[in-house]
């Protein structure tokens, strides 16, 4: 597939690597508005397609201005289920099992809520310390919902987060277990879990698995219907590409639907929406899980951008993403480790998603003289990750290598000293 | 302010009566796709105003295409309390107790677990039979996670379904209710309830109130603040002309906000979302109440809408809404009566919102007769109502006049019986 360019044949060689990459055209297809800026932060927010572009153009004149109320009969109510089936296609879901709607965070809270409903005998919720925060949360906030009956057991990792060893993770799942809780891919290191393993595992003692795809939809391939996994949330404004706080996604395996329910009775969930009963009866399959009505500029935007995913396909994305992380360990090891950066994600890339943390005790400084004053944009993970989102359809190899040199002026002339290490709130 | 057209001096009266409109160019405003629709939902669904398609070529281009996640250090991170603010312009609430987030089912969730949480000491929830179906679910939802501790309340209608009296209502709020639960303006009959009076006697007995403005925001005036309301939601995509699935906001009062908590707890809600701490601390303030990350291109939408309607104001939107719904109530009279129609909406303005409920046994025929055939959109709601929405800004009395006449013609050539009265699920 990809022969990775030799990091001492300086720059020409990532032009080469980028001529002959089978994927490159892909970045044409995207908005660069600006082609100097490096951008290492698509797995924060993905770029926006052409394509993306100009479907919302049509949803906001045909669609809105000029169909009205009348959308909702021509698409915009299967819309959530309709775009769902197609992320579907991404994470090895067949149809009727995903759906596209809310928050990623709301997502979690009904699944978590449904899974711990489902599994009530059962006190114990196993996840673990480098999880995104957020998903921490929702779980802290299910506990207390629940009465504080269950115990939140996170095990930790022994190589300064980057790695979790299996059997500690192993060691925390028992009989009374009711759920895991885990990224696929951790938000800092970049590290994948072996989702078939660790939901075998949790099986075994007849514990329910809920997987955070936000790091790994889109980047990396898996087989959720395969690997038996019992649900999953994940974010689609990432490698998705689907725009700012796009809505996000859930699955719920065909085997456990009817056995499991959301605790926000929405219209959207209820068996007949136009019916107006004024009791509650659940939709008989995955529509449940739906609560309000979904906003649908934002849905469509995600539409747009994930049929284009489905195009390309998962094999095809996975090995560009794997050989831009390779190249950018190749230049990090040749280029940043002399600089005093220590490298925060698993080596092997067999272990690791599409992007790759660099570690530096004034990361956070580097980070915002690298957006001020270099136009690489990366973005900071407390305490010390910068972090390298290497995006497989937008980011280039010529742009990880232009990245890196920017990052080395910076470290060279010390220009980050110039910047607060004082923390704010938004970085 | 109004001088209402005469119904017996024809089309020309309701001309001039748009001669004479003071708000008559904010029409020019929004995108009239095809001017020969008689458009009577924009209650369902508002129209689009220009400027927010305008706005949302410079968020998809400049804030997403060109700025990519720089937008959340530009004003992304903010809108929702931003929205909030400028939606508390138009219902009387002081900055910093409104948040434009999530949808309105699961803003109803989220305040409804919170105010029962507060109250656990009481197992009674008020609400009324003509409530919005999906919030009645809410509330049975949320009984059902508190364990089916709670009774549900409901006052029922004594004139089918138009109205409730208000001693109807009083007898069920006892030292046991918990929280009183209701749409502002109902839902079919389009009746207003005494916010303020039934507010009052919620908390004489210690009782939380949540009103549901959803058909009442951006049509009639309310004073949350004044009126000492604990919590509300709304729907933003009705008289708010956010767009379809428009995010909706929350509200809840300053007074109270410290001590009550949401059941989903998000990053966004967290004290610090970008220090990453494993531990949930709720924000000090209303911001506790968001979740997961906003969907940017819908709640722009939102947005830009809102600004017009603060521009108007809310005492001129309102007496055009009530000068459009006693213009649609005097022709109902005189032409639609003689056909066969019952109003199933309050003769009193002061009783009734910006909607017009005609009653027919052929009522879904109808409306689907009037939708294929005569270029009018009203919208059918079980089992006999034609709800006819007047939205202060874009309908005309001309607009009025001529579906009434429509409606007129497809009961005289009765088309409507070529219709299927089989119901389906999306109307």
């Amino acid at each position: 597939m990809y022969h990775l360019p030799d990091v001492r044949a300086g720059r020409s060689a990532a032009l080469q690597a980028d001529a002959h990459d089978p994927l490159a055209h892909y970045r044409d297809a995207f908005v660069i508005a600006d082609p100097s800026i490096v951008y290492f932060d698509g797995n924060s927010l993905g770029r926006m397609p052409i394509h993306t572009a100009n479907h919302l153009q049509h949803v906001i004149h045909q669609e809105w201005g000029d169909g009205l109320i009348r959308g909702w009969g021509r698409g915009w109510y299967e819309a959530p289920a309709r775009i769902g089936d197609k992320i579907g296609q991404l994470i090895g879901a067949k149809p009727g099992q995903v759906l596209a709607c809310d928050s990623t965070s709301v997502n979690l809270y009904k699944v978590v809520m449904a899974a711990l409903a489902a599994r009530a005998d059962r006190s114990e919720i196993v996840s673990d310390a480098l999880n995104f925060p957020s998903d921490l949360y929702i779980l802290q906030g299910a506990i207390a919902q629940f009465g504080h009956r269950h115990t939140l057991k996170l095990v930790a990792s022994r190589d300064h987060e980057i790695t979790v060893a299996a059997d500690d993770l192993y060691a925390l799942i028992t009989p009374n277990t009711a759920v895991v809780v885990l990224s696929h891919v951790t938000f800092k290191s970049g590290f994948i879990y072996d989702m078939q393993a660790i939901t075998a595992r949790a099986h075994a003692v007849g514990a329910f698995v809920i997987w955070d795809l936000s790091h790994s939809a889109g980047a990396v391939p898996m087989q959720l219907d395969d690997w038996h996994v019992d649900f999953a949330v994940g974010c689609c404004y990432k490698f998705l590409n689907g725009g700012p706080g796009a809505p996000a996604f859930l699955y719920v395996n065909a085997a456990i639907q009817s056995m499991v329910e959301s605790p926000i009775w929405g219209w959207f969930g209820q068996k007949s929406p136009f019916a107006f009963d004024l009791s509650y009866t659940p939709a008989p399959g995955l529509a449940r899980f739906l609560a309000g009505t979904p906003p649908m500029l934002s849905l469509s935007a995600v539409e747009a951008s994930v049929d284009m995913l489905v195009d390309v396909g998962m094999s095809a994305i996975r090995a560009k993403s794997v050989a831009l992380t390779e190249y950018m360990i190749a230049l990090y090891d040749t280029v940043l480790a002399p600089l005093g950066f220590a490298l925060g994600s698993p080596r092997d890339a067999t272990m690791r998603g599409s992007h790759v943390s660099i570690r530096h005790p004034h990361g956070y400084q580097i980070n915002q003289a690298l957006i001020a004053e270099m136009n690489v944009i990366p973005d900071f993970r407390e305490p010390d990750n910068l972090r390298l989102g290497l995006s497989p359809l937008t980011t280039s190899f010529v742009e990880v290598w232009d990245g890196v040199a920017r990052i080395a002026e910076v470290m060279t002339n010390q220009r980050y000293q110039h910047y607060d290490a004082t923390r704010k709130a938004v970085t």
